[in-house]
């Protein structure tokens, strides 16, 4: 809560470097459950998909819940993973099979902190046609720097769409490269941030541009997208701080 | 609940021939309740429409509720019907009208453990117009095996529509084949699985799966389906049991 | 209450001319209002728009609440109006300004119990375009018949939009003509029925016939629409009271 | 509430000139309240966007809340603001960054009371494509005089999108000039009125509007708007007073 506070006052926006460094695992694991009641609650997560977070005093760990239901998740359902993806003390409990997505982000990415892959509906649509995702407001700015799509038949062939191999993990990280997210083909997406708040805010904007977008397109003519320079002008300038109290309110 | 304990344990998932009959007529009574009123939270049904399942230890035997909302239905309103569709002892219930559907699908098929019949709005347009429904993403990937629309004027000519003969039963189940869904033209659709939990997920995951497909389309452009080898490997893979039990928590 | 279980046992489908008449005006009050909460709960009318009986005891008087949201409406809300749509005895209460939509179709067609006049945004496009609304499923199969559009300019010139005289009234029932449902231009709707949870639930399912049938079209090629002959047969084999006491129960 | 009696017995519509002067600040402040949760409430606002009132004793100052999400805004969070956008007394309260939206719309607009502005999703598409909103019925039809777009770019170059200098507020207030509400490409729309309950009725409406209107383009063919003239007699017989005890009702 201490944080939260001074996260409101602006002082921690001073500090990005130390952000998540900042907090106990403690804070972080209750972040996390708080990110799989929001994501639940706003429709971005179903009875699938997952939230982690890198750990704050460890960077080669990171933690995700054992396999259930994101809206189910409670603190005890946490577990910490290394980078390859194995359970550092799993108490008999079963790890998501597609752990891999994390630990291969966690590993590629050290600027990362949080990770989000969902199913959510309307980004299905994108990820199976030719049209890019691109940035219709200032609240999912942050796609002016692209969604590449990873097509997992160029890494593994026929498979059985699931990334649940350290390989299928890193061929995903390569194709997300520096970027904010990626889509997948027949599959959903993976969101990337520096912080829990803000990967699910990205995560719920991003649903929210894909079904704008999509409407826009059906209007018919040229569309003026947020340019890269007003897209990182606005970065600069706002997160989604301001609604994560209110998420977590919803998710009660 | 036991059943359901060993289920996400993995322990039943070896033993798929075995599964229904595992159970007691009490426990699938228990879950036919539970389909109902998630079939009608997850706004797949509405007032109309059902969900029955074979009987356990009588494989010409499948148990439905009486003519009654789905949302309404307890343990006390489930019905056993034989093969021709006959209440077993009705004790002054009245059965659906379309409990022909049911029948003659279990007659026709004897993999099938579960059906769902229902109106789901977004399945209506995909039943009238020439555009097959095909499989988006690996949660509705059951699909690549294809989904035929019945024509009721073939089989009967001008009707009222429903299906409350014997022999347009019979001619659903024909045009149904081995599919795991067939589309009822200005009517709705059937879904078909080997377990409750199956057919209740697939049902849910049809429903996403057309609207996304339609969304898709509205964007031009050539479409990747899951390839049906995708869709094999997918099957073997996974099922509908993790969100289950989110969706029987959400449905109360 | 009594009626209601009459109703399901068929009994009452019977005798469709002594319907109404059968019932009290306390009871035909419980259902107007029931059908006032249903409507708002199911989003087919938001802080507008209303819903009016036909006097059970005087074919020339219908009931209708006084001007206030659907959703707030409670029996002592409900005023006696006549075929001029006059309040008999206001009490001070401030009736509908349109009032005589209801007044001027009560008085053109006899066989009308029940009218609902809503302003539901789906409905909306298919009012201002020349695509007629058609029957996608047999739900909706009662619009077979037709639904005409109602060009408020070709009865009154610019006008405010609203139904607030006897002679807009009147042109707009000779629009409905023997009609189940009107479309107005740039306003609304008006469905008709022989009954209260008849007309609740065409509105229902004209509301929902207008979504697939945007989707279908979206979807592209020709589009089998229930057939007459389909829609005249599933009159007579089917209504909607199954769904009303969920209704009731939902809108609670 | 003794205003909004008077208001209901079409008292106050005869002295629109007092409207909002008859009121207290107190009064006011409550229904500013009781508007940033109807916002809420019916998905025009998310985490983000504000309501705002012109003081009713000092038309040189308005009323707008700190800057916290509006669902979770109290009385004691509404701060007076003076026509450059400075709190008055803002007793460490932070201000909204985008205050100047207001500030210099009271400035340029007189005849402005009440000021909403929002990101709600369906109007995103309308701030980026060249199709005008229009109105597409009576609820909508203030929208006849027409929806400019406020491209930030011709009045600041490149931004972070946000109106955050009294001097994009000025170039806003110019777009907009003396229509009732003006969309902003890549971030939202603003909407204006004389009175609390009306801002928020036509923040309601539009976001209806740009749905049906989007629905109806796509359906194809010529589309018949509601006529200026139509808008002009409408807006003489009613306002959204009705509905706004019910939306009240709806967002406790």
């Amino acid at each position: 809560m201490y944080r939260r506070e001074l996260l409101s006052l602006g002082v921690l926006a001073l500090l990005p470097q130390i952000r998540l460094s900042a907090q106990s695992a403690q804070d972080v694991i209750g972040d996390l459950v708080a990110g799989n009641h929001i994501l639940a609650n706003e429709n971005v997560l179903d009875g699938y998909g997952h939230i982690s977070a890198r750990h704050p005093q460890n960077k080669d760990h990171f933690l995700l819940s054992r396999s259930i239901a994101p809206e189910s998740v409670t603190a005890a359902d946490i577990m910490e993973h290394d980078l390859d993806g194995a359970p550092v003390d799993a108490k008999g409990r079963a790890p998501y099979k597609e752990r891999f997505i994390h630990s291969a982000i966690y590993r590629a990415r050290p600027d990362v902190k949080a990770v989000v892959h969902c199913h959510t509906p309307s980004l299905i649509p994108f990820g199976v046609v030719k049209v890019p995702l691109r940035p219709m407001y200032h609240q999912s700015a942050f796609l002016a720097a692209g969604v590449p799509v990873f097509e997992i038949r160029e890494a593994g062939g026929m498979t059985n769409m699931l990334v649940e191999t350290p390989s299928l993990g890193a061929a995903l990280a390569k194709t997300l490269a520096n970027k904010p997210a990626v889509l997948m083909r027949g599959h959903g997406a993976v969101v990337v941030a520096d912080t829990i708040p803000n990967v699910v805010g990205r995560s719920i904007y991003l649903e929210i541009n894909a079904r704008v977008q999509a409407q826009a397109i059906a209007l018919g003519g040229p569309i003026t997208y947020i340019d890269p320079e007003e897209a990182k002008k606005y970065a600069a300038s706002d997160n989604y701080s301001r609604a994560w109290d209110l998420w977590k309110k919803k998710a009660k």
